[in-house]
């Protein structure tokens, strides 16, 4: 398909999409079950056009953390062999009759789970996404259109190979999954242009993808955003549940996108709290205000700035921040949270519905770390991304979240007066 | 606020909605009857405002249907106002729990439902819809955002200013509802690019405006679009209720998004069908297809084109075409719908239960009339707009559409491993 227009290209998953709606769930999960056979048994294909784009990665003199990123291997391709059985396992959100009521002159009306269609994803260098994106549409009876990067073009192009082979010998169209290879930027804005086509765009991606999508994009998206997390320990906090906590929010994985960033502490446990805590997170380096600073002296490195409170570090970094009462911690997080998740620390009911209700964010946790807002972590089985935005969907985004609800009503020859 | 930039009045709206998200039930119903009791109360005012844009209107040489959309008068004052009061009487979406469970860590997940925060409304000459509008925000817990036309300026500016006066009476903010008074084009983009201020943009108008929507926003927007909906009489249809549900689908108001534009019929009882229904619809002009002529003759002014298939005539008009089986009902239906409302009569099950499967729109309907796709006819009180996105709301968005879920997680100290 590598020289066709990507409307052609569109136009064929469009189609695809209307077989895929009303496939059965026990066809999508052969197909889903043929797909991973497929991945396993073309191994030696995919991971000889995965070492190509390996190669040609180190040949540009990309990074270590891109090319490991990039990089595939038996164990990662049983791995995404095995997240499309896991999908697989999934219940299947179609045709789930969300609610339903007769209405007073006898109409009947039910609002009933259906698939968006066709499910456009741009994303970056991992291959991996081909498979697992693939996987949570297919399930969830949409087409996937994929548009991944030039530097993973060749794993890709075989990845969906295989993929789309298995939806063959399920009896799916081949087109369920289409792959754009053109990975010149006009192509990605074309792309985003597609409307009647695309029904969702999920672009996953950094800030200037997020930027290409903002001003171009005609079709609707769902933002994948970044997640400024906070962690507030109130002053009736148990200090040791606290500072397992800050230190899982922080450390555990702090590449990611539910990690915490900035930890904010009421003034009346902070010299206890922060001196306990300072050993915990021997690996971090910490920022803070002039209140940290005289309590933890050196161990902070510089004074945070607005910049900082505002920065998703996503490395052994944090920002630290006396506050005097709850309202400071809230008056903080509202100026500087990215909507994503945040978390009180805390033994005072009050405070913690007040928390609840009053910080906007996708998720708010009380007595937990931020690193549970994810898909797996919630039960929904898997995740195709975390919203940040408020429409359609808000955090974490699973199976459901990629249908949409039809009306569905049944008269009797009702006519409107 | 006449002279304030748009940004700063954005930032106004989003203070406010913040008060908005913890307001009682009690409150914002009490805010709500308040600003119904000031619009009556301020009737000269708004009336003698809405009589210069309608003076205006007439001098600029507007036709006689614009004229009326703006024109006020005490019956429609009144209406608006008990158009608020009964949205007091509705059922406030915010709070209810959604779903809850309980993860095998023990952690307890809910999805609460919560306001968006700031709803953005661009909309045409009817200055009714500033108060419409307000009413269904407020009671969702959202901050209203609205830009009206220049023609309707005067008139929007006395209403607004009557439904400020109510919100501070109940003690909500002012700025619980902000109009931009700037009616320039300009504005407009700017409005719907304040990302960070605007969490939902709905813009009410024609393609045009749909046009610089989809160019310029860079909020989320849920559109509210066009309306080509579908009558298909199946050959088992009974051909009375047929009849009645093909006339009151075109005629009982055809100037709305879910009034029929194309019939099609089953060729079994085309001649039958047809030659009863012609003399039901005798204002209404007939365009069809060569079947359709063989059967009406000179009733059918012309041949239908490609293009009165693809219109939606809003007017006293309707395409026909006779089909030789329901595959190509859902053929044609596919090609040629908006995806808005499409509707069959049948007495074959499994005809309804395919058509209601196969056709991708937000509402399907078995033997009832198009017209009862709104949100009123189906329950919801009140309507701000019917969505043909797939995307947050499909079909009438009533007060639950304007709002969002958010995860509120309690736990006991879990960190994640």
């Amino acid at each position: 398909m590598a020289n066709d227009p990507i409307a052609e290209l569109g136009a064929r998953a469009k189609a695809a999409s209307r077989v895929l709606a009303t496939a059965s769930t026990a066809t999508k999960d052969a197909a889903l079950q043929a797909a991973a056979d497929v991945l396993l048994h073309r191994h030696a294909e995919i991971l000889g056009a995965n070492a190509e784009d390996v190669a040609a990665a180190e040949a540009a003199g990309q990074g270590a953390l891109v090319v490991d990123r990039l990089r595939l291997n038996d164990a990662r391709l049983q791995s995404m062999a095995n997240g499309l059985r896991s999908v697989a396992g999934l219940a299947d959100p179609v045709g789930e009759v969300a609610d339903g009521w007769i209405r007073p002159n006898g109409l009947k009306v039910q609002r009933v789970r259906v698939p968006l269609g066709v499910v456009a994803i741009i994303y970056e260098n991992r291959p991996n996404v081909t498979s697992d994106a693939f996987g949570l549409c297919l399930k969830s009876g949409n087409a996937a259109f994929l548009r991944g990067s030039s530097g993973a073009i060749r794993s890709n192009i075989a990845i969906a190979s295989a993929l789309r082979e298995g939806l063959a010998k399920a009896g799916l169209p081949h087109d369920s999954l289409v792959l754009v290879e053109d990975t010149a930027r006009e192509a990605a804005v074309e792309f985003m242009r597609l409307r009647g086509i695309i029904d969702v765009l999920i672009p996953r991606g950094g800030p200037s993808l997020i930027r290409t999508v903002l001003d171009n994009a005609t079709v609707p998206y769902v933002i994948d955003g970044d997640g400024n997390c906070h962690v507030y320990v109130d002053a009736s906090a148990d200090l040791a549940m606290a500072a397992a906590i800050v230190e899982n929010a922080k450390t555990q994985r702090p590449s990611v996108c539910n990690a915490a960033e900035t930890l904010l502490v009421h003034r009346n446990v902070a010299a206890t709290f922060l001196t306990d805590l300072a050993p915990r997170l021997e690996g971090v380096e910490f920022v803070g205000d002039a209140a940290t600073g005289e309590i933890l002296g050196e161990r902070v490195t510089s004074l945070a700035t607005e910049n900082d409170y505002a920065t998703e570090f996503l490395d052994m970094k944090l920002a630290i921040r006396v506050v005097d009462t709850l309202d400071a911690a809230i008056t903080h997080i509202t100026r500087y949270s990215t909507g994503h998740s945040e978390a009180i620390v805390t033994t005072d009911l009050r405070a913690a519905e007040r928390f609840c209700l009053e910080v906007d964010a996708a998720a708010v946790l009380v007595n937990a770390s931020t690193r549970f807002v994810d898909g797996e972590e919630l039960g929904f089985g898997a995740e195709i991304g975390i919203s940040t935005q408020k429409l359609h969907a808000r955090g974490p985004m699973g199976l459901r979240e990629l249908t949409t609800l039809k009306f569905v009503i049944h008269g009797q020859g009702q006519t409107r007066s």
